[in-house]
């Protein structure tokens, strides 16, 4: 866990950053200028104290009867996440689902570059995805190098995905978004999240297994987990 | 949350079985008969302390100095996560992501069965995507009644997918993974799972921007979040 003003922030709490940075944006789109903890967190699918909690931790509070300054609240938080300024991303595994990520036009918005795209498969190699050729995973260090890219998407079958990260690592990435099913090991510097499609699903299956009484469940909000 | 004898079940738990069902099912795909906390928190990359907390919820604490019963562990978080039954999804949406996910060999592993693909895009209808027919968004009514689908999967662009989902809601649908950049608003016996693939990438700035102590670090296990 990060600590902030002598607290630590718990990993449920960074998860749902991105969330609030999101809805903020689109109210300030909307020249939106103050919002309450409640509009917020309706709009968020959260409630409204956990909401506050989560903010709290950046010394953000609000101010009663008007509530929070949307402008400032998102450049905050955009801070917290560091989006500030831009990073490079590398990704390995050009299937399907490198495909749809990197011709994804939210995927890599926000401060996100793709610096370069990685497979070992000659039918892929040379092709031009999104304005960024395939190359072969070979020249990834030297990729890394020039670019100085700290981040590394994984989108290899499982049977190469650890492999690759070795690469990454070696290359000088510290984060790593992992879509291969399986567990990677890592150094503790480095970062890595594993989005596994199946298990949402089976958190799904259980929550349809384990039907929660009404008022239980609006405690996810509108249907949202995040 | 959900109860269970009595105590209510954390999401993050819950969001962690997935995981422990994987690394249990490989061990017994090996022939290991049993396994201590320790080596299973280890496999499962989170620490030890905070897997037996989760597997108490289902009254299930090991036997000290043998450990865990991994056939009995496995077949009690199967059941839990409701994967003893077959379960039929729906899937809206067949661009890239779609078409990813369809043919993804592990998406619909284990008790999850691809009853209808769904567009409106005339270059997509008719075609066949890991054996399922492509079919116009208006057939979704009846193919859930046909089928008893209750799981679907939205992956039109953001301005379809509230449409999608209330076509779901309306066609029996109680369990929804949402991957369009939408917040959606859905009854509250509706549970909808949010998968954010840009907001992952910014979890990992939020860490980088934020390293961490080494033993801060170690708390994440070897690197993995879930």
């Amino acid at each position: 866990m990060v600590e902030r003003f002598g607290r630590r922030i718990p990993e449920p709490t960074v998860v749902r950053l991105p969330l609030y940075q999101r809805v903020l944006r689109d109210l300030a789109l909307g020249a939106v200028a103050t919002v309450s903890s409640a509009e917020l967190a309706s709009a968020c699918g959260v409630n409204a104290a956990k909401l506050r909690k989560d903010l709290s931790y950046f010394g953000t509070y609000g101010t009663r009867g008007t509530g929070y300054d949307v402008g400032y609240l998102l450049g905050q938080i955009e801070r917290e996440l560091g989006l500030d300024r831009e990073r490079c991303v590398v990704m390995a595994g050009m299937g399907h689902l490198g495909h749809a990520l990197a011709r994804s036009p939210g995927f890599m918005s926000g401060g996100f570059r793709v610096v370069g795209l990685f497979d070992v498969a000659p039918s892929v190699l040379g092709e031009i995805v999104a304005g960024t050729g395939v190359a072969h995973i070979s020249t990834l260090p030297d990729v890394c190098r020039q670019t100085g890219a700290s981040m590394g998407v994984i989108t290899t079958p499982a049977s190469a995905a650890q492999d690759v990260c070795d690469q990454m690592v070696a290359s000088g990435v510290n984060a790593i978004l992992n879509f291969a099913p399986s567990v990677l090991v890592a150094p503790p510097s480095v970062h890595v999240r594993h989005v596994d499609f199946s298990a949402e699903l089976q958190v799904l299956a259980f929550y349809q297994a384990h039907p929660e009484p009404a008022e239980a469940a609006s405690d996810l909000g509108a249907g949202l987990i995040l």
